[in-house]
């Protein structure tokens, strides 16, 4: 039974943590944190926990929690987790890191778009935890550095085509959309129900943090620089991001011939599902799955694909990714306490 | 491996039905029937499936169903059930019937509220399926009435009371709220997004056919008959019915004492969940689970107690409580793949 | 041209009264207080302002407001209020105060359920602002206390029964439910979208302090002490308030009863609309208007009665009926910029 | 007082049309027809109206609506309305048509998208009815075709950029998401509470039918062909169109010069609005008025924009354009009952 602790657990990725762990067979939840809620209950914050899971809040030092868990889930904000991430890594505990602090390599781009980096030596050793890209480096590693949500729809979305150099790099527009989720628990006149319901937006549009995270994955992969154009929005739904992915074909494609590619291309992931011709994926069929949907339609006139990826972004976009390179990293099923069907109606 | 068949699996219920069994450790979908989708399949109607169940819609007759499956759960509508039943229990096969064909003892008070019974002669035979008071009939029944949504929330939320004798039975009022699933996925005016969405409205108060239901349990429970007035409203959410009922106490109790007597009265039960003094419950801690939340508030002047009951329609409320019935008949485990936790947020 | 003020505009009323001021022929908007969003303007904070009201916040004093404005709305919270509006009656100024520091007669009825009063000289001269019981006293007053959002939607609902004498005064239960934003627009956990979207529950149940203001006002009328049993939820809606007034007859009375008896009571009220028998009210059908529709559900057998009643919250609840009462107090036709209709769907 | 019928108003456009009529004071409404409610009261389908309007649904024929009306609102769905907008014509009323009948010049593209025409005749004579560019032709014309929804939001969020010739014709794309109310009042699975609620999809990728009439008027515009590749999807949200149109800019270009070509071009007009810089368009700072709200934002690297422009697609996009048309073909005030505010929170 592996002992796992959460490190600033009271949030909404905090509590899908605890929720998808409260049902794995081969985990204990040994130490869940935050300083908001200490000594209280998980199911006095959380009542959905009630008779389900008996536990307290602890405001612990990552050393105590270290001292608790052998594999270690961080979930705190960005520019707090690399405090606490070098410290459970010296006490030789694995981690899977939920924020962005070990996401970028190159630390001038992560002090450009975030802040000042503690730990920055640690960089070169995190792995992108993005299982389909990444498993094997995954399986290996000490640090994970789990993806962002949009990065996880977009990258999982664009990847097969861009490794197999059928887009035109210069042509790529991402716009997404995602539930008010993605905003965390914190009180912000912004995330309200009367601001958010009944509403639809464009926020931070070409400006957002996760583009370079996403061009340095997508870069990557097509083995050239990439730049992305990214346009957020937000949906007035709690969970679900989808992205609608347009770029140039550089040579006439129909949408079959791209499923075909998307279907070999993912041959052996069970996660990712390649909606059939004609159908494109809806977030209501992926909500409380670790599943990422991808569905395709050409303008072949205009040689011009949109791709269309739809997640969950607290499950695949947060949460449920982070188990299941949990899994990986510790030598179990990679789908163990993943395999729900998505919450329809 | 159970063979199980569902006779009328297209609607909403059927699908919660599918969504459950899917991931069953004991059982196998043998047969799903549909005449609007014979032939397609269950993923091409409900994506989320995609990947996760390879099946499709068959229009087969009870007959034909009853040859592929051991176990059979008839997810007709009520005045169509009645005549599909007869011949599965023929057949020598056991049922739980979603409909309300078979929850009401007195067939006169059937015929009064519904339709003439095509069947009547079942009634005696028939077990009402609520596990939390039926066990054993249920691990004895060859033919369970699955309990009403509406009904699963009030029996629950007002039995221990009942039986305990503390409540004018002369008192009870039912406010009751339920999200839009209930009303099915047949394409009607007032089921539309656009009529529901932020909109909120009693219906069909002190004359929905679901009272006589609640009226026969309870009045068993208590020993004498049980008069409820009885005030349904629709709710702009998918799933989830909040049952606030109002009763004069006989005596002085505190909200701490019926407490006590409700956690004695479920004290073995998993999907019963008394709150703690002071909480009441929502619908979001429920939301995908087989749990019924309940709590409490006296205004001790009026000497008037509400007890609030919350639970998912589609889960505890129709599928998941039939899939706890047939669990209870064919002797595995309760709560076998009924053990999740809400999706929340 | 009326010169008017709102003192404590940044709220969801504030800007409910901004946003039908700004269409009110006989008003001018003189200023608008906000600590918070001092020197910004309007159409910043409440983007649908653009082009429609021109206008910046301002952080002033009672006094300056007065030298600015002929009528003041006071929409700061309780217990602040009560600091406000001495200065503005001393001022010489009309006043409508949108607090709950005027509603209540009996000083210690208030302390008890709010705060230690700073003016409670002012308690015998401010009338109850209900046009539909007190337009003469309004019509006379120097200082009106807007009632409050759920005591508007009861008293409308139960003052024609109580008047006329036809219902127990033991027995009255009030089940209310109200959108969001009742809670107002300050950051709060549970008011997130993600909190409240997909989810209901009772809160404050039988200890709302809204409760003593329905009883000081149905007693009133009544000719008798009331007390009531009062239950409050929250709905995941924006606007709208729904409660449902369970009762019993002292006399046998049909709903077409209630409904002549109501419709003769209201005969001359432009804004309480009285359903047609078989219909009950919608919080959509009044979305956006000073309206509350009533409609009415009979038990026979139990002698007891269902009313409903509908408002929305911010407008007939808060700011319309403020306005409502501005008119009235200033000699305006009682209408003025209030005769819209629900937006629907 | 211009009397004025509603050929086919049962809809949710009807329905719409007759809620802003009824308070236009220089209109009567003189005739609304419905098969499906014949003899009803617009009251008893749209309780909202009870008390503001008393008019019944009746079965009329175009000759016997002509008899009763000076002006009549086409709102047949396409396909029918041509068979009836003739008869209106040729019985010398003007004519606004809110369907897609009239409102594309080449009949072969009309009917490759729709169906067979009954009335090419007129085609010629219609006049596009989007008044921000066809004004004085409008003022003139017997008959209009009122823009669909979509094509307004994206011909007023493109058209000053075209005109000018800022941006590439080959790079346009247009990521649009409307709300549920576009899809009608037609009971259709799609369209229900529990399949919308919670969801997101795109739906018709680069094969909606308003492509062509989008490429028609921005042809026009920028007197050059255009292609668009469009890509709809569906917002749960009642009512609102956003539309993020991406192209490259011809030059480099910020977005405070965007703003200051978009002011100038639409400097005299009262219901499109332009946002002042950093800021972009919300659906519901627009809903239930007639404004268009557009923002900018420039992706400097890539010398790509994102133009946003929302609109309330039953307002702007249907009911109010088309009353802002008559106002305009009666020589009346233009914003003549069209002057309120949205209704936020």
């Amino acid at each position: 039974m592996l002992r796992v602790g959460i490190y600033g657990a009271s949030g909404y990725t905090g509590q899908e943590l605890m929720r998808i762990l409260a049902r794995h067979p081969g985990v204990g939840i040994a130490a869940v944190t935050s300083r908001r809620y200490k000594g209280i209950a998980v199911a006095d914050v959380y009542p959905a926990f009630q008779g389900r899971l008996d536990l307290k809040f602890m405001d612990a030092g990552p050393e105590e929690v270290a001292g608790r868990a052998d594999f270690i889930f961080s979930a705190l904000p960005h520019g707090t987790a690399m405090e606490a991430v070098p410290l459970f890594i010296k006490a030789g505990k694995k981690v899977v890191d939920l924020s962005a602090d070990y996401r970028l390599r190159d630390v001038s781009v992560f002090e450009k778009h975030y802040c000042r980096h503690a730990s920055p030596e640690l960089l070169g050793k995190a792995v992108y935890g993005l299982p389909e890209l990444y498993r094997k480096e995954i399986a290996a590693a000490g640090l994970v550095a789990n993806p962002g949500c949009y990065p996880t729809s977009v990258i999982l979305g664009l990847a097969p085509a861009l490794k197999k150099g059928i887009l035109d790099p210069a042509s790529i527009i991402v716009d997404s959309k995602s539930g008010a989720s993605g905003a965390g628990r914190e009180p912000k006149t912004g995330s309200l129900f009367c601001e958010v319901n009944g509403g639809f937006k464009a926020y931070n549009v070409f400006k957002h943090r996760h583009t370079p995270e996403m061009e340095q994955e997508l870069g990557r992969i097509s083995g050239s620089e990439i730049r992305i154009s990214f346009a957020p929005h937000l949906l007035p739904i709690t969970r679900g991001i989808l992205s609608t992915m347009y770029a140039t074909l550089r040579r006439d494609m129909s949408a079959a011939d791209l499923i075909s590619l998307y279907r070999a291309f993912y041959r052996d992931e069970k996660f990712v599902r390649i909606c059939p011709e004609g159908a494109l994926p809806n977030v209501s069929s992926v909500r409380g799955t670790n599943c990422c949907d991808i569905g395709f339609a050409v303008d072949g006139e205009q040689r011009r694909v949109a791709v269309c990826s739809a997640i969950d972004n607290l499950f695949k976009g947060a949460a449920g990714q982070a188990i299941q390179n949990m899994n990986i990293m510790t030598g179990l099923e990679e789908d163990t306490a993943l395999d729900m069907l998505a919450l329809f109606p």
